[in-house]
């Protein structure tokens, strides 16, 4: 087994030290409001395997991607390089990790046993579950609230994404009675496959822009149940105006004023690559991490008051973001 | 499935309504720093199943007996009475606890497959471990400084009872290094096999009886790493003064003072009973039972922190129990 701290950190090694090894990536994730933690790790889980193949590892076996101290693994997605072998790659917890590096660390050479039933499964058909309020006078532009139906297999998937589903299809029930007819179409859109390579958000971006559909701003939930803690935004900087009048009336659920840097999600990433604008009510992460692609992602992971706040806040964006008189300017270059 | 809150509830209930049923019982531990939710619904696991098997139930599954909110099961002893049929019997984790719960709410039929893999292993020796820092003047008065060696197999046993057996040890240490040649001596004993029915403790007991040796005073580590929130005694009503003596040393700690009704702890509790009298330096089990008999009681878990203050508590505490004057009685009528 060679113990290295991340990618990079394997960048600079020689292939001499890694041919034939087991390499253990030892990054830990950091606990923050915002989930930047994962970004930074992540790479470890999904480019780790095939940047070790190529300098020679047998395996590949990571500190899981997360911040609970439970002793159940993380999982997600690995991309294997097409040159590099597939080979084989494992998380274990931060527990069974900390104990690896204890025992790595007393320097006696160490036999690692890594057997992994994990196999691929041929693909089925899925489909994104779509429902709106449709608009009156500006119907033919579209408020889209996303969120995805799937989650990876350990646990239930109650926060990932079963909580975003939640929120915004809540949040457009609540909508239905404050405004059942609004100017502009409010569109709810549960994709399918967000995990495994965003199949259906391609395929939903695909229609969007062959039937020259007019999509105003998107927003999206797939952080956990919240409480919605910011609102950030991508929007042509002459919107900004329109953003703060939308925040004022966040502000009393306890909502700051973020950026205007949003990513919104990864549901969403195509259409805005493609100049849809972003208003994104940011769920408050601390714990997501704990929980997220492992088998303790379940329902008593979701706090009813944090959840029915997050709905709240996206009805709230998302009534206004469809009643403002002003237009909603495409953004210049996409993402 | 059917479900019944504790044994209580199923003493209550016909036979007619269990035999050849599951019996899922669901009472819930409660989390608390004396650690007395345990005591209030562990009978669940020990009694569920023969009380079960005693209406004609074919096996039971309960709600872990404990407070973690993570996806791992909760283990520990169960007791079959002679003349009921031993079920299996098998504990799943509060998440999945409340998802069975759900599912039966919902009235439809539930179908609960139980696959038990456990087995009996043949016994096998082991032995208490035991150091000694030899008296002077009152020498054949021992000061017993308690914890056990062995733990549940699903976690490492760091906190159940590896932290018990570090606090003494290093509390030993510590009285080493300050008095090297006490008045009473102290006496630290690692026993063997609490968790399986205190063979270690009963062996030591015997001894103690058969040699006629004298015990002034036991004290117990079996809570976790602490940090020491309170101390308990049972002594002589004449020698609470004494008692006391010892709290205003350990105040400054944050040690409140307790009662004098103190167990003492299960590896001394058969000391007690033969008239040994108890201090009880109790730690803090707020989140014990997060971790208690399940796989995740591991070293991630010991705060450095409070198990430095705790080992520090038992220290003052054992070296004022060899020191003081007046001699330790033992209690009328034992336990």
């Amino acid at each position: 087994v060679v113990q290295v701290r991340d990618v990079e950190a394997l960048a600079r090694m020689e292939s001499a030290k890694i041919e034939g090894k087991i390499v253990y990536f030892s990054a830990r994730m950091e606990r923050a409001r915002d989930g930047a933690g994962y970004g930074k790790t992540v790479a470890i889980r999904t480019a780790g395997p095939s940047a070790a193949a190529s300098k020679g590892a047998l395996a590949v076996v990571i500190r899981s991607v997360g911040t609970s101290n439970a002793r159940l693994p993380h999982t997600g997605t690995t991309v294997y390089n097409i040159g590099s072998p597939r080979i084989p790659a494992v998380a274990i917890s931060n527990p069974d990790a900390d104990l690896l590096e204890r025992q790595l660390a007393m320097g006696k050479p160490l036999v690692l046993q890594v057997n992994v039933t994990a196999r691929d499964l041929p693909q089925t058909r899925s489909a994104n579950v779509i429902g709106e309020i449709p608009g009156t006078d500006k119907a033919e532009e579209i408020v889209l609230l996303a969120a995805h139906l799937d989650s990876w297999d350990l646990g239930t998937g109650a926060l990932d994404d079963g909580a975003g589903i939640a929120i915004i299809t809540a949040a457009a029930h609540m909508l239905k009675d404050i405004e059942p007819k609004p100017r502009r179409t409010i569109r709810v859109v549960h994709f399918a496959n967000e995990e495994f390579g965003l199949s259906g958000s391609r395929a939903y971006t695909e229609h969007v822009i062959s039937s020259n559909e007019r999509h105003a701003l998107a927003m999206e939930a797939d952080v956990g149940a919240g409480p919605v803690y910011s609102l950030e935004s991508r929007v042509a900087p002459e919107q900004l105006a329109l953003i703060k009048q939308i925040w004022t009336v966040l502000e009393p659920l306890g909502v700051e004023r973020g950026g205007n840097r949003a990513s919104g999600g990864a549901d969403i990433s195509a259409l805005r690559a493609h100049g849809v604008p972003v208003m994104s009510p940011r769920l408050d992460a601390t714990s997501y991490f704990d929980y997220h692609h492992t088998a303790n992602d379940t329902l008593d992971k979701v706090d009813p008051k944090a959840i029915a706040q997050s709905a709240t806040a996206f009805a709230v964006a998302a009534y206004l973001a469809a009643r403002v008189e002003q237009s909603w300017m495409p953004l210049e270059g996409g993402s």
